[in-house]
């Protein structure tokens, strides 16, 4: 069953060590079959090394394993409540990448301060605030997707616009068209984080980009008047 | 005589280089026989591209030699002193890893910063207070080792929960049920202590994390309530 | 037609991930041939594992494309503006290489501060001024290109001399006598743009270095007096 | 002639490339046959995938060549100076291995903070002052030789117990006992001070480890009561 979304899921997430995202298992991506609104995803603590593609768990929209053998990523009712409520997205990849989980530690959401973040992000990355103690000591998976939504409900954002978040105290979760897609966002908000670190130590009041310079380079490859890349 | 334990100890020193721990012969990895009482460690100054298992030294629990040609590490007195005071440890590894030795060469335990730490470290990993001239002109290995149980016997800190410290103007020492395990600790303390000097530059007012947040992170990987992973 | 240009900047091209310089497609070289007024570039977003020679195309000096299948880079105006401008030079490269960009990103210049920027820099590397509402938002890439030729003008900067500048929020561009020295002119200010940010973390108040320094560093290796490498 | 040195020096070159401390051809290293009074060293501007033993060059103590077809490294003078100053030496090497070169650009000595530094080097690793004008447009690169053996003289340091200098706006200088020896050292070298900045960050008023600490590191290593390695 669904054994494109199976491969490709897999491939996804076999480029978490590719671009160093990861150490050990910290990492898991998904994807989405919108029509069967049925989500595969990595099983939880399994080595890179050894993921298979028919290792990879299909779970439905409320996280429960529909085939696999093995259990899903224990951060599954995240992803749930990710697809539930941004319809627009294909795929979710969760890391510890260490330059946007220092800035998910520090509480900041990372600035647009240049094209390379404009390039992909409409703005800033969001960190989430402090989750409750009842939240964390409820059902904590589900409520980290919760705080992340709320942040965009919040915040006026367009999760189709700034595909990532940074979750406080803990790391970044980010999304994208597809499983790949989502992977590729993740290392641009990687890139995107270690030089913002290093702006800001160069220029501690340096301010957000001109708005002008955010439309034009984030439209330059998004929505109907993009001219990068080949037709 | 331990063919399986030397075996498992060769492999883990083998991790260190693998995992980017250490530069030229600086560091080294043991593990225990709890049964026999005895411990297998790396030689003396031994590069790691030369190093087979035959050439893994036993020790006894007063750090002498049991059988093996070369010399063993001469750090063999640490080890031998924090398996008598630990009793629940089955692995130790010592390295100069350069993120978490700035930390020990700056005197700071390394703060339990976001959820990477939480996984592993249940609290912070503390740093030693600076060794005495009779410590460090007397048995300074054996020293060394007691100057780390003393943090934890004066913390109140459980050495099965918090399965590292640095060691004051040196570096850390980690632990773990085996010697993979204790490898695998000494990654994480490497990505929590450069995570943590990166959240300190982003916030230099960064708290440690919400107690009921390293709670759960911790127990969700550890105890009879664990839920991370295969079962 | 050019053939041996198409390939020496296909192979200009390949340098900029075996340096490191890029992630994805986020760079670009090209080299001209002066006689003819011709230049060949990079396609625009076409993936560096799938690069060619046949695929890098050949424009004009006004950007517009004489041979070749896919589009030129989007930044193929700005490469042409500074091909018109800057006659010494024959290749040209524009990266986000993370150091340099955190410059651009921080608005600053970067210093000469040692012997290492001074074997290639004769001064500090510039960063332009921002961008206006009507550039960004006319012809952008035309506009980039000014705003750098502006910036040399108004600077008494010769671009021989000083083969890189910063744009401003946005990245570096650098240049040489072909392809492939741009790229390694490019190198270079990255290892100086990440070296300049350390040195001023050790010592805020470092200033520019000696100019007799400069001069003695920089005429080793340039002009008629040079001595450093083979006749 | 004096093959066996010039095979050691040119494993000793192609090392650099191997540990990271060079880019492109910044970096040369020589070894001396004391007895002969002859230096065998890297021709300049070769890059190391290029680099056979049959390249290297053949000096006297006057830095004139003895041997070779090629030009000896434009560093020539210097090495010359430093083997006829410092006669325990047998090796030197010059880099911009880029954390030490921050230190050089900062014009600051690199503090021994901790037993990795101590192993190795017995006190700080001095920076010279400032090159004077003369010096700098005289025989420059002689008296870079110069201003290293009077920060050592003046300073009352031992070069064999400190066995590297950072030139003042420039780079290192580090040696050994022969070739490799020196390049291990640079290693080091570049090692504490990546980790001597990161201290200082975590700690702005680190001061330099305990002397006694000190001490029993460098001495665990070093003279007739070393304990550390195979016998």
């Amino acid at each position: 069953m669904l054994d494109d979304l199976k491969q490709a899921v897999w491939e996804a997430n076999m480029e978490l060590p590719k671009y160093g995202l990861v150490t050990f298992t910290w990492g898991n991506v998904s994807g989405i079959d919108r029509e069967r609104g049925l989500v595969a995803i990595k099983p939880s603590g399994v080595p890179y090394e050894e993921l298979t593609p028919e290792h990879i768990v299909i779970v439905d929209l409320e996280g429960k394993v529909v085939e696999g053998k093995l259990r899903p990523s224990s951060d599954t009712p995240t992803h749930a409540a990710l697809y539930r409520a941004f319809e627009g997205i294909g795929g979710i990849v969760h890391t510890h990448s260490p330059w946007a989980t220092s800035w998910a530690q520090a509480g900041r959401a990372i600035p647009a301060l240049g094209t390379t973040h404009a390039d992909y992000f409409y703005g800033e990355i969001p960190c989430t605030r402090p989750m409750t103690q009842a939240e964390i000591q409820g059902e904590y998976e589900l409520e980290t997707g919760h705080v992340i939504i709320d942040t965009f409900i919040k915040g006026g954002i367009d999760p189709n616009q700034v595909p990532a978040a940074l979750v406080y105290s803990h790391a970044p979760f980010c999304w994208g068209k597809d499983a790949h897609n989502a992977v590729h966002n993740a290392v641009v908000v990687e890139e995107a984080a270690k030089m913002a670190l290093h702006t800001l130590q160069l220029n501690p009041n340096a301010q957000p980009m001109d708005q002008h310079l955010l439309d034009r380079h984030y439209l330059r490859k998004h929505g109907k008047n993009a001219y990068y890349g080949q037709k």
